[in-house]
C-alpha cells in the first residue's frame, strides 16, 4: 500500500527556504502572492495491506525520523 | 487562496535521498517498506479568489520556478 506524508514547518517557527521562493516570484513579476512555505514530501511503499496497519507505521515514521516534531508538522496520507 | 504544488522526481530518475530514508528505516526494524522516494512540498497563498486563475498562476509557477520538468513532475492543489 503506498502512503504520502507531508512534513511542513510550524507557523511559528521562520521558513527561510519559502522566504526565497516568495522573493523570486515576485522578482519574476508575480505580485499576488502574499506567502510560501516550503516542506518535505514522501511517499512510502508499504508491503501491507491493512490501513490501519499502514497508518500505524506511517504515523511512527513521521515521529521516530521523517519530521522533527519539536518544529514540525506531519500529514499522512493512506492510498 | 490557498495552493499547495507536490514536486517528486519522475520514475526513471533515481532519488538517493528517498534511498537512504529507506535504508535507515530497514535499519530501525521496519522490514516491510519496499521504496521510499521523497519530493518538495510547496504552500503558496495568493490574493486570488479565482479558482481557475489560481491554478493557471500554479502551473506557470511550477513550470518556471518550483520544478525542472526534465527530471521532476509536479502535482497542483487548490484549496
Amino acid at each position: 500500500m503506498k502512503i504520502s506524508a507531508i512534513v511542513t514547518l510550524k507557523k511559528e517557527v521562520l521558513d527561510p527556504q519559502g522566504k526565497v521562493v516568495n522573493q523570486t516570484l515576485k522578482n519574476m513579476g508575480y505580485k499576488n502572492i502574499s506567502d510560501v512555505r516550503q516542506g518535505k514530501y514522501f511517499e512510502i511503499e508499504l508491503d501491507e495491506k491493512d490501513p490501519i496497519k499502514c497508518k500505524e507505521i506511517a504515523e511512527q515514521i513521521c515521529k521516530k525520523l521523517l519530521s522533527n516534531t519539536v518544529i514540525e508538522n506531519y500529514k499522512i496520507n493512506i492510498g
